[in-house]
């Protein structure tokens, strides 16, 4: 099948699949999809300048994207250290309690930096690495990028994407220059909003006159399908990649990917915990524990990801897969083994296309 | 476009429309879907019998079905006088102190009996009047009925449908003798659980070997294509028949309808104050109520129904849009004006059909 979406972007399947691991990135863009690497783990802009000439060398020529995350109200600045000051002693309690309560050990002295991607000047840092590599679409996670940033992107003849979980949010995001529309329905993996994609994506289709992608529920050629049906130009899929092997060799995580390949559809909660926005996680006995009457409410975008960072890191370390903290969407059902994306890319194609066709007999 | 469904219930359409109106239910099986009546208002079988002989008089020989709510798990009895003993007067207090302050009017001395068709006896006598009748479909809103209910249906060469959140719940259904399965979104009206049409059906259709409908998030052609690419046989379509003439002819509520014209799909809520259970409402200052600090846990099924039925009869008599009580999907943000259940029908199968058409050009 072939939709506007693949003559815009030089593609032949209408699938862009966003993920944080470049070799999983550069291997859905080999495969004929459109590969967005997420950038917000990198603090550093150096670095992905070097995950990003990777990239170039990696992909074959064919197109690929990358995904930053600009809040759009939360124009947050300040050195972690400064932030810190900002965040409760009684949080700071709440989470090492949990975590003695949950088995998961300190790290040895090797603590990690907090994600500092949420903050402006570290995504905007993205955004100049990112048009000084012939990347053909910058995508925002959370609603439309300033519009300097979208100018700049035009003048570089990048397009620009941004999500949005209503109609309204969509025709914000259009009047300020965003060129696609990726509409992120409730059953989505990371932030979402509360309208579900089967009501969400024809009401943005209907309220903007630029592309839009499914985002939410997208992990069978029948859901492609059916985004299509809707009257998507593509599909946006993030969930469905963590359960590959170029995502194990990228970023490793076994106890993750365990935790998730036994997961049902009903394994996932929606929630401020990871980063103070509702997004929706893999629910574990971490996820359980701030629902519980004595946890605390969570902070506000960045402060909440900032306290929860050195957790996550000895979450990661403690490899038990009971206590993994990690946004997934509800297709986390679907992912019951790790694929190639090449295989994974081709069966979604071909039970498009099975789908197409029996619908057509209809 | 044809399905199974069609040939399996001698319609024109693979849409399903349940409904509390026998106006629409005779309305929508006329125009080639299958009307499904709601019983669980009727406290009084004599008087679902008379409904059902009008029925037989107003649907021109074309088949239709009746849906009746037999909790699985609560085998409720006793009289409306002797439930109420068990509610909390906190409860009763609450109740009447946001009444006040919503400005919603005590009732003049009409009060009205509580909705008793929860009751397994009252059911059981729904199912006895249907099976008088040439019913061809009894579906159960809250899963499988007891087995001797299918049992009897079967031999009366009825089919059995049951309403299902998870693909475990259709399994057990199936399990149970049921003939088809709702799969039933969260983006579902009234009674819901927590996984997405777009993941759930396709979950649910690998998971049993009987034709399953899309339920939650169809009101338009675009949603009923997207339904058969996800594997559903045909639709459950509640909600979207509520802003129709024949609604208005059967139940009048003027404020109710008012009230759903103006939502959009981000003004409904998922919450347990209008049964016990969990179910999809329109958001109303009467929903927004029950989420404050001082609102009291809702009861469990049947005692927060019996709790709110009169206040539920005020809040009618009062006609303010803005306390309406109201299951509805989050669809309503498509029900922007009233027209005939045969327009609405005619619209639904054109839109299909040139979707169908759309996904075969690609």
């Amino acid at each position: 099948m072939r939709t506007s979406l693949c003559d815009t972007f030089g593609i032949e399947h209408p699938i862009v699949g966003f993920t944080p691991s470049e070799h999983v990135a550069a291997a859905i863009s080999r495969a004929g999809g459109l590969g967005v690497l997420g950038c917000v783990r990198f603090n550093d802009a150096a670095e992905l300048a070097k995950v990003l000439d990777w990239m170039d060398g990696n992909t074959d020529g064919r197109p690929y994207g990358v995904d930053v995350v600009m809040p759009a109200n939360v124009p947050t600045e300040g050195q972690a250290v400064d932030l810190d000051k900002l965040i409760p002693q009684g949080h700071k309690d709440f989470v090492e309690r949990t975590l003695l309560r949950l088995g998961v050990p300190p790290l040895a002295g090797e603590a990690r930096a907090g994600v500092l991607g949420w903050l402006h000047s570290v995504a905007r840092s993205h955004v100049d690495v990112a048009l000084d590599h012939p990347v053909k679409l910058i995508a925002n996670a959370l609603g439309s990028p300033p519009p300097d940033v979208i100018e700049r992107a035009h003048e570089h003849g990048v397009l620009v994407a941004a999500l949005a979980g209503t109609a309204e949010h969509a025709r914000r995001h259009v009047g300020q220059g965003v060129d696609i529309v990726v509409a992120q329905g409730y059953e989505a993996g990371g932030h979402t909003g509360e309208v579900a994609t089967m009501v969400l994506v024809p009401e943005i289709v209907d309220a903007v006159d630029v592309p839009v992608l499914a985002a939410g529920g997208v992990g069978s050629g029948r859901q492609v399908a059916a985004a299509l049906a809707l009257g998507a130009d593509g599909v946006w899929m993030g969930s469905y990649w963590l359960a590959t092997d170029e995502y194990t060799q990228s970023l490793g995580e076994s106890a993750m990917q365990r935790a998730l390949l036994g997961a049902t559809s009903s394994d996932t909660v929606r929630t401020r915990i990871y980063t103070g926005k509702p997004a929706r996680l893999l629910k574990t006995r971490w996820t359980d524990a701030w629902a519980e009457p004595d946890a605390p409410e969570p902070l506000p975008m960045p402060l909440q990801n900032l306290l929860v960072t050195d957790a996550h890191n000895r979450i990661q370390r403690s490899a038990d897969p009971t206590v993994v903290s990690m946004p997934v969407g509800q297709i986390v059902g679907r992912m019951t083994e790790v694929r190639s994306v090449a295989d994974v890319m081709a069966t979604l194609v071909a039970e498009t296309e099975a789908t197409l066709t029996r619908l057509g007999g209809l």
